[in-house]
């Protein structure tokens, strides 16, 4: 089928949409008799045994029915059709788009720099598992002979972001399950405090550290490579016994006497989509073995399944994405809050801002020309229940409408818990999420204008029985996918990120003295 | 002199600064041959040796006469002395306001519940002092007579995001100041496997657990409590020679046995402003010494007093106020980034999230009436560089505009730096910071539209020579008192927090099963 690349404000569905403006009261529809009837049916499921419950958002079957006709007059699953089969969907950069092929393959083989990129990726995955796997069982040591206890991932933005918030998300789980065989830790800041304190609180003799570069030319990865070579040095260390690199390889890190050992990407994986490539692989396989990174990509492998479907509501990332759109387009919300209610989560947002607004804080077409809609929301969030006690006022009684993503997860991973006032802090962390959907979409009248709540704030609930590395895997592929499908709804590319140039050029200048005018009197502040 | 508390919109200045919409260029303006000039003469000194710098702010003369105007209309300086000196500013409560109280005396003696406020600040903070220092000499010490190594703080919301922030913003310094005293931990959420993790890393025989909770009656605190005592006793140690309490006089928590000593605090001074009482101050002397404590309190005290000063352009939380109500009802920007670089704050945009959100998250007038212009904005940030490598492409290249609070220091904390291609990293992280303002400011304009920067997006620097105990107090009661004067503009309350309340009552009703409709449809997801 020829794929029809058209802006959204060219779409007749889109000024169907536009005329639903406030369409729907999810006061209404969740308070009234039929609310238990609407949770029931405004459900999709997911991959890995995830839910995604979509009962108080703004929507109703109407909406939906529209939302339907925009997938369909958009050509979304089309797209994403054409960007598993291999088409140069980062149209910037002239790039194919594969971090799907990472985890699975939903459609033709993909042939790019003489190879299959599929079998390239598993090939990858694989000597990243053998590697992780020597390092375990002792047979990859240190200069002594000793076993390697600690993993240093050494990356910034996608190199550190992703792999540090999937870490996190499984370091409680991998413990209680016996499969925890490594402490990791990060470093990514040019901050020069930040590899100083990482250094200072860690076992340099017994610790991996990898690079990870895509170009093997980050200025802050270079320099932080430096910081912890010279620490390895004072210690009496030889680096190249301490260092692996994961890159692509044409980069200078590839093939490279200094690393122990080097895994490799490619430029059809963006920095913010490689947590499951050997960005996210290394440092996972090694902490936690290589059997938990594949069961969290075939989570993710589900996930991209699903989101081929397409039928709107069998297929929970597009449907998220639409949604989105009607937030973002139509009832005009600005941002956008992700609020898990898991501990284990507590820098998933801090990824999935990354993830949704590199990807989508877009003012460009795919073609590069000016478009007149809003795009890209601003992304934050914190985990539950400690954002209740912060920000979720503004929320409640502020003046504008966050729409809010809840996920939570009926156990906890540890199996440790305590029973106060008859319930356990799981059962109470629960509770807590439960109530807020309610209380955020019925608010509450008051005699006392104070104590009133609007209500009418829209949230969704994503939800299972507990956070595994195969439910991670999901979770994951859900936003990228649902990302993924707004870049496509707005006509955008959602692949490239053109606006990080000019501060790096900037920057070059103001190190080079190259300066005048308000750039020096800046530069002056700091002596440079 | 008379106070006349009024709606923003009923001022006068207000209707003169909406007609001031987008009436200035920061391009032109930094961008031409008097850029420097501006960056020179836009600046206003802080307290603890910080500067104010608000030249790449959409702001030109006739604006700051505007805002000028607003601040003497709105009556803002007498407004903070009316606080300071005792009045019940928090209405909705029917409470005095006395955070500043804590750090110094700006005005009147204040008397509350029979005593002087001020006398009975510094008493907790010397009885703190005392206790810290017999921790660190040994002479309070754990059962078997070992000195106490770690501190772990239970708390959650204002008890946990300050505290913590403060501690991570100090501990490389400390550590480079020899003054470092004993690791801080920190347990909030209701989430079990939170208060599991940091138990299972803490050498708990050693530990000195602080439980803080002004009512004494925080769920997740006293739920997390249980969970300490539990694991106390299981390593066969008595609670009671763990714990000690920071709580208002009032609370189940004062004058128990059940804690080792208890340091108060009182209804005056609410969470999200409670750093720097003994919420921090218990925390931060046991960690750094009550010596680290008190200069920290001295910088708010500088800075407090600053903020009285009845001229705009000598007083930067007044101005820094204002700048924010101009782009938030104005220019209509809803959010505002925060972006220290420095890993040192990796968290301080976790704290003003609260701080701002929470107090400034409000849809009624002080009065308890409806008003008819937006509020606080959302609050995120990351460090930089990372941000860099993560959410500025939505900054730069993004359809809405959104203000930004740059934070760099010349130096760095720890002392320990590497030079590559002839800079250190601590003069990298500063040239990037000049960038970023320029190139958000000035934009650049490009063939393709892709790698085009529309620019005019606004931001301020706050810097200083090092972040230090003195200058972070300073940072931090700059911005409650921003927080405050917004406030006052908005003529909301901003010390209370109703918008919580009703996600409570639904959360317990949940847990008691008293649910019914939608409620007990997403109860029956968690099986509760």
């Amino acid at each position: 089928m020829a794929i029809n690349w058209e802006n959204l404000d060219k779409l007749s569905s889109y000024k169907k949409l536009q005329s639903l403006k406030g369409a729907v009261s999810i006061a209404k529809e969740l308070g009234g008799a039929d609310g238990a009837k609407r949770v029931a049916e405004y459900s999709v499921p997911m991959g890995a045994g995830l839910t995604y419950n979509f009962a108080a958002k703004q929507v109703d079957d109407k909406v939906l029915a529209v939302l339907k006709e925009l997938a369909e007059e958009a050509q979304l699953t089309e797209k994403y059709a054409e960007l598993y089969n291999g088409a140069v969907v980062n149209t910037g950069e002239k790039r194919l788009v594969l971090h799907q092929l990472t985890r699975g393959q939903l459609g033709n083989d993909v042939m790019a720099d003489g190879t299959n990129k599929r079998d390239f990726y598993i090939k990858e995955q694989n000597r990243i598992a053998e590697f992780a796997d020597k390092v375990h069982a002792g047979k990859v040591v240190n200069a002594k002979g000793e076993k390697f206890t600690t993993v240093v991932q050494i990356g910034i933005g996608g190199s550190d972001l992703g792999p540090r918030a999937m870490y996190l998300a499984l370091e409680n789980w991998a413990k209680a399950n016996n499969t925890f065989k490594m402490e990791a830790k990060f470093i990514s800041n040019v901050d020069p405090d930040d590899a100083t304190a990482v250094l200072k609180s860690t076992d340099l003799a017994h610790s991996i550290f990898i690079l990870v570069s895509k170009s093997g030319t980050t200025l802050e990865t270079l320099t932080n490579e430096s910081f912890v070579k010279d620490a390895l040095k004072k210690a009496g260390l030889d680096p190249a016994k301490h260092m692996i690199a994961v890159t692509s390889e044409t980069s200078p890190l590839a093939h490279n006497p200094d690393y122990l050992e080097a895994f490799y990407m490619d430029d059809y994986i963006g920095g913010r989509y490689s947590s499951t490539s050997g960005v996210g692989g290394a440092v996972l396989s090694l902490a936690f073995g290589p059997k938990v990174f594949a069961d969290f990509l075939d989570g993710a492998a589900e996930e991209d399944k699903l989101s081929a479907n397409k039928d709107l509501l069998k297929n929970p990332a597009l449907l998220d994405a639409l949604i989105g759109v009607y937030e973002r387009n139509v009832q005009e919300y600005p941002s956008t809050a992700v609020l898990p209610y898991s501990q284990a989560l507590s820098r998933f947002p801090a990824h999935l801002q990354q993830l949704d607004m590199e990807s989508n804080g877009k003012s460009v077409n795919r073609f590069g020309e000016k478009i007149d809609y809003v795009t890209g929301p601003v992304i934050f969030g914190e985990p539950g229940t400690n954002g209740q006690h912060s920000f979720y006022q503004l929320l409640h009684q502020g003046t504008d409408v966050t729409p809010l993503q809840f996920i939570a997860f009926k156990e906890n991973q540890a199996g440790n818990d305590v029973v106060i006032e008859d319930s356990t802090s799981q059962k109470k962390l629960c509770a807590n999420v439960v109530a807020q959907i309610m209380a955020f979409a019925c608010g509450k009248t008051d005699e006392n204008p104070n104590k009133a709540f609007a209500g009418e704030r829209p949230s969704s609930l994503i939800y299972a029985n507990k956070l595994t590395p195969k439910v991670l895997g999901a979770l994951l592929a859900h936003f990228e996918n649902k990302v993924m499908f707004q870049g496509f709804a707005w006509n955008i590319n959602s692949f490239d990120q053109e606006g990080v140039q000019l501060g790096k050029v900037l920057a070059k200048k103001v190190l080079a003295h190259n300066t005048d005018g308000a750039l020096k009197a800046f530069a002056d502040f700091f002596e440079i």
